[in-house]
This record gives structure tokens, C-alpha cells and sequence, in this order.
């Protein structure tokens, strides 16, 4: 139970879950690493051979409808090499990776392909694509890892000549490190694992690990509002960022003079979470950190999770936060467990995860103070063993659902966030809305769900269903999904807590936000983008 | 050095420093227990018999320029009693507290004080009231505590019917406490002092104590992203605020439904910081925490300003973090302490003081830890006596203001913040801006200067200065603070950590977000209130 029993961090095993290969659609992560289909799963699985349907690199698309002529004035901007419309970038560059998004391109559906993939070298240059698809009224999607979950990356093409992603891969610099400040300016097409190269080999770590680390971008990041898996510790990207530079079709936008100021209204967070719809955000100013010198994740059991809730909630309004704090519901954790009866001789209860990094003093502090809490409320110690499992597993989660959809099984994940005084009846309504919708479409399904990031008022709820399939898996996935929709809207919580807004989320949104709050994000968007070139369709 | 050596913290100790009867314009602070003249200012004093100036109680205003048939239809709205154009309630709404309007008002000048003053009951009477000024052409200035020091309350009346200040102090309920998620939902017309006193009979505070706090009110702490000097441990009131309610003359915009979310951009933080220009806030559900049990206030010296810095930097970055924490030069440490021998010997060195509040336990820990950093970069303890000096002390220094003036001392605020890299030479350039500018007029002035708001990545800087009264003090302030803007935005720094923009930092404020923000903030104003009635001239 001391931190020293813990492994000291490096840049070196951070890395052993993430991919060797670049990921290739459909199928997520290292392709020499594949996922294997769980034990627990087999239960649901409608097909005996598995089926991994449509080899999307051999469907033929629709020509580029974007003119010869336009496209060569692109090129004049970014060089030849740099735009293409070959089908395998196209659709390579095809929506993201949601199961409705994998279920189409399993079917061959690639109608929301590109017309073209652009590489920008600089904010330059994207600044100048922006402004000839401006002239030419082309619609422009930004692209960095491409995983978005919400329908993100598929906009609306009705009134354009065509759509053309722009891959920022090739901006993938550190442009400084201000040690002193502990603030690193990042190339928004840095991927999330180059970044923490570049930053390791510093001595720094962003501390920012979503589950879509293997494939997520810094841009993506910052443009959907992204948290990490130690937000406890580190924070949510949207609090990382002290400054950021966003390329519009009217000009560039350059934010972060201080941390935090009182000169009128909090543009960054205006550019944050606008998922393309404003511009191009090009390059981010973020916190860094040393990378920790120890840690120490250890597991607990609750009794249910009503009363690990509680202990988390005491966790985050009293401290001290763990860098990881998280709880899984009853189902979860006796889906997710190798070995359940290490929860205290039979399957019931439910798990949390403690994780504590930084130097070993601080450490030891926060673990026996953090301890004592949630011994205080109820909690039995597990050690070290299911701690260390979930953080080496950590990122595996996203590699099981090609295995379950060659299974047959649809699998798909939904989260929101909330108040703490909502978040038990939020979890009951969420959970009863897509178990009966599953049910009813007659495919009853397993419904898991956890906590992973805490706030002093509220924490989100993350949702994990999995059905066999039905007859039309899109659509019983559909209307799940609007069901779970309603459930949040009417308990008065928030769509979502970090998957972003997109095409999946949009009415809720607007719900959301209401009538004066669409306004004001249509009224910026005319400002800045009078086109509407900017990934139309997506957020408003 | 134990925290059971400092008192328990309760809502009366909070309150001792706090004014018994209701401030009366020029004069800050209680009537009944006023600033008296330090010692060391009267060094600087140009006169030997105090003059206060022109009392403005007696002073008369112009007609109100707002036709009595609009004023019947607003009074219809609030009830007669609730709308007035007396002289004196009008002189009470002239402008704020900054030392120029101060001067103005010493000097007999009324010229902008609002032509009615409404006081309205509720939220819809408030939306009422602007859809009123909207079709009348009447420009409304928001009006809570009244103590901007920016002139965020004198608008620009030109092309308007009338100015018309909507003070809010009937809208001064604790409207919801919710103990579970630790938030509070308060009626913007609140006072400080109320909202603490309304909290603390529930046990709870919202641990803003910002220097105005005898003055301010919640709505102006949420309009201009108020920091108080707990900020370490509580955090900005930008920080704290979870959701609220703006009324805007294109209907009220409601927002807030979870701490943290993906759902788009933060709108929360394009509405704190607008300073009445988007309309009226009244209402914020604000983060709160139970009243402490044990703090532990304590002083330390360092040699320098840059070591003390540095200390700070280590506090903020690898923590623990104080509730408190703040740091003068020399120049304040030697002027602000009745015993300069009590910083060792000499009244050399810079005095820095740390305050914990919480739990015991939790207080003791963070102290030795804390402690053990300071020592490590070089600081004397000099134990609880000068912690507990300054924390008694610490809302007395705007009863300063008066007995300076009217001994002939020019004396005024202004405060920056930057990165941790650029802040040496941030405090550098300033103070010489200052100095050499009122050196020029002939009025050679003392700059001090202190860090009293930290951030992992950055910091304020707070300057005081002080200098015999010239032929035109106002010009002489004019020419000072242009110089000290100049500077400021020289560096890259921001125009103003927790003072906002106001008409003061206006064109410093446009340089700062630049062509393409100043075009976003207009576009957002003319979405809601698109007949320009709301603080015209003010932020943009």
C-alpha cells in the first residue's frame, strides 16, 4: 500500500498499450494488437463466425465534386502532394468512430466521404484553404485523430460545391515549452501520442489520457471539450488550454494573454467545444506537468454504488482528489473483472479505482488521507492488483467493440454529467430508458455504467450497452439512443460531458441551451464564418 | 505554528471588519468607523488641513432627460415606489469608486449620473424593464455594489433618450441551497455581506473576499470576473460559478445544467466578464464550502521580491496550495507594516503571507508542507502575528482612499497578470511607466507592488501608487495609467486580472483580443440586444 509499490511512471511504459501501427478504419487500435472478443460477451453474440463485414478500402466512391480548377488553386497553397482524392484517403477520412458510424462503413456506406483531403503545413495555410473554400463555398471539416463518437466529422454538404476535410496531420510541432510557466504551445495536429513524446522526452507529461488516446488528436481535443482519465488530477482539456490561435474565414483569432483574466468575457472558451463550426483552431498553449516520479492505483468495494457515490462525492468536495477517481456500477464490474470473486467472495458490489501520481510524499499524503475517507464510508481496501489492472488496460476498452460487432453483438457507449443531487435519479431514468427501448425493440441488452470524473458539484455518468443484434441494429441503436436523450433532457442534465455535441447531439443541444443561447452561437458563427463553410450541420 | 493556534472562523469573526451602516457616496466603508491617515502617507500630504471636497448630497443634477410618460410605464412595471428621480438617489448611482470618479465627484462633477433610478423585485421585471429601454431608447446601466473602478457604470448616453440604472438590491434572496452539491442559487442583488451572512446561518460560505467586499454586490462580482484573496483555495468567482440567468432584451438565456460539459462552447463564459453589455444577470448558482473550522494565517519574509516569486511559483505548481497567498515588494512590506523591525532586524525584504483555512487536520498538513517549500526557497517564518494582522486587516485598505485624498495624496490601483516567465519583467516595466510618467508631471510618486492571485501557470500583479496631489491630478492619473496600459500590453500581459474593462481599459482591451474578438463580442451584442441599450460604451 505504499506508493513505493508502485511503479515509477516513465515516458516508456505509458506507452506500452498504444498502438505500434497507425489504426486503420474500421477497426480501432494497433492492427498488430487486435482485440479479442470477451468471455462475458459470448452470451449475446448472434453469429458463430464472425463477420467483420465490407473491407471499406475496396468501395468504390462517388467522384469528387470538387472542380479541377479549385482544387489546383488548393494545391498552389499547400503543394501538390499535399491535397488528394484518392477513394482509400477519402474514405479513411469518412465520419468517425461511433457504431453507427462503424455500422455503415461495415455496410459499405460511404456517402459521407470527402471530396478531398487537404494536408496543411501551418495556420497559414489553413487560414488560406479556409478562405478559398469561402470563394468556392466548400464545406471544410477540420480532422485531427478523426474519433469523434457524435457524428462530428460528417457535415452537412446541402448548398456546397463539396466538402473538404483538412487532415492538420503534418502540423505536428511543439512549438514551446515554457518551463518556467509549465505551458507547452502545441501544432493542433499533434496526435495525442506524439505530443506526449515530445513532451516526455522534456521531462513533461499534458496528463490529459482520454480512452481515445491510441487515436486522438490535439485539435480534436480542444475542439470538443475532451477529458481525460486523470481529470481528477490534471483537469479536463477545456481547463488546460491558457491560450490558443483559431484560423477563420475572417481573420485569426489570438486568445491567451494570462491564465486567467478579467478582460471581458472568456473567449477560449467560446472556441472551445465550437467542434469546427468557427474556424480552425491551429495551435493550443497548454499546462504541463513533470512527469510523475510515483504513483499508486489501488481498488475498493462498495456495497452499491449509491455509496460509492458518496465516498467519491466526498472525495471531490472535501478532498484530497486522487489524479483517477472512478466507480463502476454492479453490472460493470462484474462484466469487467477477470475474476470477480476478488470483490469479496461473490460477484456483488461494485469497484473504484483510486490512482494517485506525483512525487512520493505527496502521493503517500493523498493516498492514506483519500483512503481513510472511503474506509470511513464503507469501502473495503482491494490493493494494488485491480488498481494496476485497470491502468494497464486502460486503453484496451475501444478494441473490444470490433470483436463484439464481428459477433453480432452492438455495442455502443452514451455519457452525461450532472449534479450530484441528480445523479441517482439520472443514472435510474438513463438506464431504465435504454433497457426498455432495447428490450422493447427485442433485443434486451446489458446496461453498465460508471463514474469517471468528479467535480466539487457534480460528476458525469458513463454508459456502456451492449444488445444482440436485431434486424436493424441502426435503428434500434436510433431509437435507444433518443430515449436516452429524452431521460437526460428531462432530468435536466447535460447531453454530454465529453464526447461533444456533433450531428448525434444537436436538438438536445439546442434544447439545452435554448432559444437566446443558439442565437448567440448563430451570431458568432456569421461573424466569423459568413459562408458557413465551417462543418455546417454540426452544433447548430 | 499549530493550526489550533489560530481561532475558529465563524460568521461573526468574518463580519468584524465589516461596515455597521450603509456606505454613502464619496466616502468608503462605514461612516461610523472611517479611514484614518498613516503615518507614512503623510510624507506625500499637500495640505495641512484635510479638504474633502464638495459634498455631492448637495450637489444639483440636470432635469432627467427620461419623459414621465416612459417613467409611468416602467413604474407600472415596479410599482411607483420602486422608480425615483431624486438628486440624491441619483448621485448615489453617479459612477463608481475609482480615484478619477472619486476626484470628479469631489470636484462637484455629477454629469453622469443616471436620470431615474429603478429598483425592480424579480427577474421578469428586470426583462420587463429593458424591453421598455429597448423601445424607448434609454440606455440601462446594471447596478449591484456600485464600487467599479473602471467606469463600468457611467455608459455612453449619446443617441439616448436617457440613461436609466436598474439598481438590484430588492432582488436579494437566497433563492436555493443545495447542501448535496454544495451550490447556492442567489439573486444578483445580493450584497456580499448579505450573501455570506445568508450562507453562514446554513453553515456554509462562499469564501469570496475580494478587497470591495464591504461594497459589492453578487451580480457585479459575476459581471466583471471578481477575484477575491482566497482565490488559491476558492478560487475566481468566474470559477465558482455553475450556471445563471441572464436577461437580455431579446429574452433570458439560462444556463448551467452540470458543472463541467462537452455540450459546445461555455456560454457561462461569454456572459461573465460582458459587464452589462448583454444584458442583466440576476441570478448564479455559485459553488460553496462548509465554514472552516481551523485556519492558520501566517507571515514570512524573503530577501527579495524574485525569491519570494519563486516561492510562490513552487506553491502554485507543485503545491500545496494556501487559501491565502500573496507577496509584497519592499516598498508596500516596509510602508504597510506598523513594525518594519519585525521582518528581521531591518525593514528591508519583501513580506509574504500564507493563510490555510479547512479542517484541522487538512490545514496542518498543507501548513508544514507549505512550509517546508517557503523554507526551501530561502523564507524566515516570522509565525502568526503578521498572518493575523493582515487578515484582520485585510478589507481596511480602501478607508484608506478618503483621508489621501483629502490631504492632497493622489492615490490609485491598477493591477495585470502574465505567465510566471514574463512577470519579473512585467513588475519592471510597469513601475517604471509609473514612475517616470509622475516623476514627469512633478510628482514624483511610491509605487508598490504585490502578488496577491496565483496560478499554476501564471499571476497577478497589483500596483498601489501613491503621489502628492499636482496642479491636475486627474490629468496626471490620466497620463500615468495610459503609460502603465502602454506597458502592460508591451508584455503581452493582460489589461486586467479582476478590475475588468469598463470605459477605462476599453482600447487596451480591443488590442487585446484583437480585430477579429472585438467583431465577436459586437455580433454576440447585437444578437441580444440589438437596439445597443445595454451599458453602451462600456467593454466595446
Amino acid at each position: 500500500m505504499s506508493p513505493t509499490s508502485g511503479t515509477a511512471d516513465t515516458a516508456g511504459s505509458r506507452e506500452t498499450a498504444l498502438p505500434t501501427v497507425a489504426m486503420r478504419r474500421p477497426r480501432w487500435g494497433d492492427p498488430n494488437d487486435p482485440g479479442h472478443l470477451p468471455d462475458a460477451a459470448r452470451l449475446l453474440a448472434t453469429r458463430d463466425e464472425p463477420d467483420p463485414g465490407v473491407d471499406p478500402t475496396g468501395v468504390e466512391v462517388s467522384p469528387s465534386t470538387i472542380p479541377a480548377a479549385v482544387r489546383a488553386v488548393i494545391e498552389n497553397v499547400v503543394g501538390a502532394e499535399n491535397l488528394t482524392v484518392a477513394a482509400a484517403e477519402r474514405v479513411q477520412h469518412t465520419r468517425g468512430f461511433s457504431t453507427p458510424d462503424l455500422l455503415r462503413l461495415r455496410a459499405g456506406d460511404v456517402t459521407d466521404a470527402p471530396d478531398a483531403v487537404v494536408f496543411p503545413g501551418s495556420h497559414d495555410e489553413v487560414a488560406a484553404v479556409l478562405a478559398l473554400c469561402a470563394e468556392h463555398r466548400i464545406a471544410l471539416v477540420p480532422f485531427t485523430g478523426g474519433t469523434s463518437v457524435v457524428g462530428g466529422l460528417a457535415p452537412d454538404r446541402r448548398g456546397f460545391a463539396g466538402v473538404l476535410c483538412l487532415d492538420l496531420r503534418r502540423m505536428n510541432r511543439l512549438i514551446e515549452l515554457d518551463e518556467v510557466s509549465r505551458t507547452a504551445t502545441l501544432e493542433a495536429g499533434m496526435r495525442a501520442t506524439e505530443a506526449e513524446s515530445a513532451l516526455a522526452a522534456r521531462g513533461f507529461t499534458l496528463g490529459h489520457f482520454p480512452q481515445s488516446y491510441a487515436g486522438a488528436g490535439i485539435g480534436g481535443y480542444a475542439a470538443t471539450r475532451s477529458a481525460g482519465q486523470s481529470s481528477a488530477g490534471y483537469g479536463r482539456f477545456d481547463e488546460m488550454v491558457e491560450g490558443l490561435t483559431l484560423a477563420t474565414p475572417r481573420g485569426t483569432l489570438t486568445l491567451g494573454t494570462a491564465p486567467k483574466s478579467a478582460a471581458g468575457p472568456d473567449l477560449r472558451q467560446l472556441v472551445l467545444g465550437s467542434e469546427g463550426t468557427l474556424g480552425v483552431i491551429t495551435a493550443v498553449r497548454v499546462r504541463v506537468h513533470p512527469v510523475p516520479t510515483a504513483r499508486l492505483f489501488t481498488g475498493w468495494r462498495f456495497e452499491s454504488f449509491d455509496a460509492g457515490a458518496h465516498a467519491l462525492r466526498r472525495l471531490a468536495q472535501d478532498g484530497p482528489l486522487p489524479t483517477v477517481l472512478r466507480l463502476s456500477d454492479e453490472t460493470e464490474t462484474a462484466l469487467n473483472l477477470a475474476d470477480p470473486g476478488k470483490l469479496g467472495g461473490d460477484a456483488s458490489g461494485c469497484l473504484a479505482i483510486t490512482g494517485f501520481e506525483g512525487n512520493d510524499a505527496d502521493v503517500r499524503w493523498r493516498h492514506d488521507a483519500a483512503a481513510a475517507v472511503l474506509t470511513d464510508c464503507g469501502a473495503t481496501p482491494l490493493g494494488p492488483e485491480p488498481g494496476e489492472a485497470w491502468r494497464t488496460g486502460r486503453f484496451r476498452g475501444p478494441y473490444l467493440r470490433d470483436p463484439l460487432l464481428d459477433a453480432g453483438v452492438l455495442v455502443e457507449t452514451l455519457e452525461t454529467v450532472t449534479f450530484w443531487s441528480g445523479l441517482a435519479e439520472l443514472r435510474t431514468t438513463v438506464t431504465a430508458a435504454l433497457t426498455d427501448t432495447l428490450t422493447a425493440s427485442g433485443t434486451p441488452p446489458l446496461v453498465m455504467c460508471h463514474i469517471s470524473h468528479v467535480y466539487h458539484s457534480g460528476a458525469s455518468l458513463y454508459f456502456t450497452v451492449a444488445a444482440p443484434f436485431g434486424d436493424d441494429p441502426l435503428a434500434d441503436w436510433a431509437a435507444a439512443k433518443s430515449a436516452a436523450n429524452s431521460a437526460i433532457r428531462a432530468a435536466g442534465a447535460s447531453i454530454t460531458h465529453h464526447h461533444a455535441v456533433g450531428r448525434d447531439h444537436r436538438d438536445a443541444y439546442h434544447d439545452e441551451i435554448g432559444a437566446v443561447g443558439v442565437e448567440i452561437i448563430n451570431a458568432v458563427k456569421r461573424a466569423v464564418d459568413p459562408d458557413g463553410i465551417c462543418n455546417p450541420g454540426i452544433l447548430i
